[in-house]
């Protein structure tokens, strides 16, 4: 290389050596716990199946925070256990045996487990091995409730599920419509916040619920800081579900915007749905999300009220599978003593009333977004290098937020099996 | 976090950390060489290819231990060189040009090799070129015997074949039926232990050979530790084949067994195709069996007498053709000196006899387990963590004989060509 | 182990030891630029896209140097940006939005960008946030001509286009055809190599172009040393266009070979196509062959006079699209000042007389050779290990000019975005 050349070189390279330590500097982040939380927070409950799937003696391998776990239904009851046979790892699942209700059998070399405590009850070949009583694999502890199996995935005493759930959900009177679960090839984190996101909503012009409502949704929602500290609400009793909650009365939708021009002139903008419709018209067509509110919870779960309809109440869950995958589990749920109406829910109504419209129409284009963000988060450092705005720090209260209530975090060294799961 | 949960992660890590340094101190096994095997044992002899699949002028590139190979047959022999041209690294096998019987020409620049002794013998573009005879691929000592092309992997001279075949498949009145070799996705070691392996015999609960037969197979044999003793003979003279073999006539096969249950009672378990035979059935269908010999033999190979039936001898070979596949050879063995009988078993006599049942019929079983192996011993440090029982003394007596005489170990190193393969 | 194979074992790795050695003492080679340029050259031209691609108000996603960047065209002019929004690295094109000629909108949370300098003009839900002004993409440098749209990428002000292009290709009378780009999984340089490169020139006997035409090509072209002194001219003023050219005409085409065998006889060799012709024959159908010259250009083209008919000369560019793949431009150029020829040229006649024999019926076997030496030189060290001879003089040559006249060099960091692209 020329001198000229190699100077250009040189300099560059400082250039790149100086953001590089800008960066590191700001490594330890005021919410490090959430960017270390790549695998997910260890020690929570977290949905796994919905129970309509598991019918009597059936089996399903899953996958929560990069763990294989088996899930089964003997004499009604869910368990599930570790999917890693402690002699030579084969995963129980591809070949399950369940010779009796209480117990698994490992299809390559017959060692027998407890489906209650994971122990190593015999083996059919070597009933005098000494191995017997003294080996395991993982239990997990498992809720079923409301037709979903919760699993707790961790290492120490489980506290109550509903410490891990927003508030509602578990009520006497909540009746809970399931939809399907689903993967999505993003972080379990881009999950979270991209729920809570108000900023995010301008994604939903694309989506078709808001369009065959004729509803013209917004620019991105947007709150002074005044009103961001008015309209949260904090949840943190030691006994009980941890999250907050923002009402979204004192938000405001913007529906028109404007460009700066070059010239000096303006180029207005006004969402497509909005145009030709009276400040009254707009307002009722708003004034239900006005009702509602959103809230973020522990471990990874957003509730939305009076959504998409008034008695409604929307539950999702962003379980972490791996560290790259998360598991998207949606719940409409309203609250009634009336069994009819509770059953009308349960078949027609929460699917016309929530399902075709929250999850078919509208939630879908955020699972587009989220994975969206991966490459960004997860090859080009991301968690580091993004510029975040003041409406992001209502992202940013959830991180620290998680940071300080989690339980533990997941790391490699557990999916590996180094703690036993 | 929380003071609390700051306390919970830190004893999880605690715990996290114990483990691992258990493991790692454990790291050195006495059957460490079998763990640093993944790319297989050096300077050893290995089926390459049948010998049908190879007419005249025809070529086929393989893979053993990570190293590309070319074959190809000229002028009636066969010849294996380095599939890589040491110019500019391009595989022959991608248009290979054999313009004389002597020689290859690589198609980018003409540099011409001799078949023999892999020597650059001429450039056709450049006669002149200094770098004639003063570089060249490496050669493979390769012997065609009984219908398979066997090639030597390695640096030293190399011994004779018949120092790392099993006894008997060189006999000259052996007769060779070969079934057409495929690769399956586990490393090689995994092949050689589950087919020594007594207790995985379970899993041919599952093959049909023994379904169609009526054959109850077993839970998994057995042996006492003296049983194991007075059946297992040792062969380790120098000159010759190194292995050991197990005479069956000792183990016991389980045909029943139980689990215990909570309530104290017991479940009894017999194989569904011993139920409602009498002793004498059953012991019938499985005297065959008791007739045999298994033995391992290095460097991959498994010796099985009187299999599928009494005067046919099995034998597979797990090459490895790099560290996360393994090429699985097989062969139906008869002893005859009447050639009418030869003729009959390597046309329908064999087919009929050994690969319908053996290959089709039950060793796809054993192909399945080896991949079911695979996750846990290449990502989750399975080498480390798996969790031996008693009878698996069987595999380790193998790990450690085969520690003792492996000639070498193949690493990445090799691979790459840093030791001119 | 016994001692024996220890002590094989052992000396094994010594010698693998040494030759790793040797090829780490060897690693400064003096054209380390070059090799270290597996991501490409910064600060340099590159062919992006063809305008008939891109019409009004459309968009396009490139790859350039492993730089994500947008392309799109408004009000009739083309601009270049990041593809990658500082906020939370949305990618713009998966849902691009150009609300005004003069910006684009992303689709996430509606920051909304300057098209000409990169700057953030706005934010349609927050325009008055404190970050708008304060941050911004970047925007690369472009040109579009001939039809075809260059980009700039690096960090310096850009030089004029034409000093990264080979002479002749601007000029006012050039009538430039373009054909359809594509990638090919191989490392740019390969596709610099491979194309100069006098040897290759053997793979083109099975180039559909010369089978058609009669031609019998070579078994590479040879030159004394002298020959290549004599022909070669640099071109490397300060401001200018830098490269080097080789005129053809002292250039040897072998169209015979010998192969000496081991008897002491030797097997003579001849192109098929050269057979039964008469020297003059042979002559007449090269001698367009000896008119032309060819040479490379940086950063990383080919120019190729009189090709593949005397008044039409090919141009190719091998563009990192990343460091494992590289994008295939191809034009082939006339000069005219009569428009009717010229229209004739963009119309049937270069279609006829280049692109279809020069891009589908010759190229397309040095597309296959570049992406067979990728194995090599990707993942066995192939720029370390490569053994070259003489007449690769003229490929070393090309590295050191490369190396020397090179602005700079691409690295992972840049790629990631650490110095903002
Ligand atoms: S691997 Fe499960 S019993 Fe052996
Ligand atoms: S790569 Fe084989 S001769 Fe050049
Ligand atoms: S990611 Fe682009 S505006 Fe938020
Ligand atoms: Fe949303
Ligand atoms: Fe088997
Ligand atoms: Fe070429």
């Amino acid at each position: 290389m020329t001198d000229v050349t190699e100077q250009l070189l040189k300099d560059t390279q400082e250039h790149v050596d100086e953001e590089k330590r800008r960066v590191e500097k700001m490594g330890n982040r005021p919410w490090q716990p959430w960017i270390d939380a790549e695998w997910g927070f260890r020690n929570h409950w977290y949905p796994a199946l919905i129970s309509r799937d598991m019918p009597e003696g059936s089996h399903k391998a899953v996958q929560l925070l990069g763990e294989d776990i088996l899930v089964t239904r003997q004499n009604g009851s869910v368990r599930a256990i570790e999917d890693r046979c402690p002699h030579r790892g084969i995963r129980f699942s591809s070949r399950p045996l369940f010779y009796t209700k209480e117990t698994i059998t490992c299809w390559y070399h017959t060692w027998t487990f407890d489906l209650d405590d994971g122990s190593l009850r015999t083996i059919l070949s070597s009933p005098d091995s000494k191995v017997i009583g003294k080996c395991g694999v993982k239990t997990y502890p498992l809720v079923e409730t409301k037709g979903v199996i919760f699993i707790f995935v961790g290492d120490i005493d489980p506290p109550p599920l509903e410490y891990d759930l927003a508030p509602g959900f578990l009520d006497e009177d909540a009746v809970v419509y399931c939809s399907d679960p689903y993967d999505i090839a993003s972080n379990w984190r881009l999950g979270c916040e991209n729920g809570y996101d108000p900023g995010h909503q301008f994604i939903h012009n694309w989506s078709e619920m808001c369009i065959n409502a004729g509803m013209h949704t917004s620019y991105g929602y947007t709150s002074s800081k005044k009103e961001v500290l008015d309209t949260t609400r904090y949840t943190e009793e030691e006994c009980g579900p941890k999250g907050f909650t923002r009402k979204v009365e004192k938000t405001t939708f913007n529906h028109t915007a404007e460009i700066p021009l070059k010239d000096g002139s303006v180029q207005q903008l006004m969402l497509p749905l909005a145009r030709g419709k009276s400040d009254e018209e707009l307002s009722a067509l708003t004034d239900i999300i006005r009702l509602g509110t959103v809230g973020l919870w522990m471990p990874c779960s957003l509730k939305v009220t009076t959504f998409p309809v008034p008695h409604c109440t929307h539950y999702e869950f962003y379980v972490p599978k791996n560290n790259k995958e998360h598991t998207y589990f949606q719940f409409g749920v309203i609250h009634t003593q009336d069994s009819e109406e509770a059953e009308r829910w349960l078949g027609e109504d929460g699917r016309v009333m929530w399902e075709v419209p929250a999850v078919k129409g509208f939630t879908v284009d955020d699972a587009f977004a989220r994975a969206e963000m991966q490459k960004f988060y997860e090859s080009e450092d991301g968690w580091l290098r993004e510029r975040l705005f003041q409406p992001d720090v209502e992202l940013t209260m959830w991180r620290k937020f998680a940071s300080k209530h989690a339980r533990g975090i997941q790391t490699e060294d557990h999916v590996k099996g180094y703690f036993s799961r």
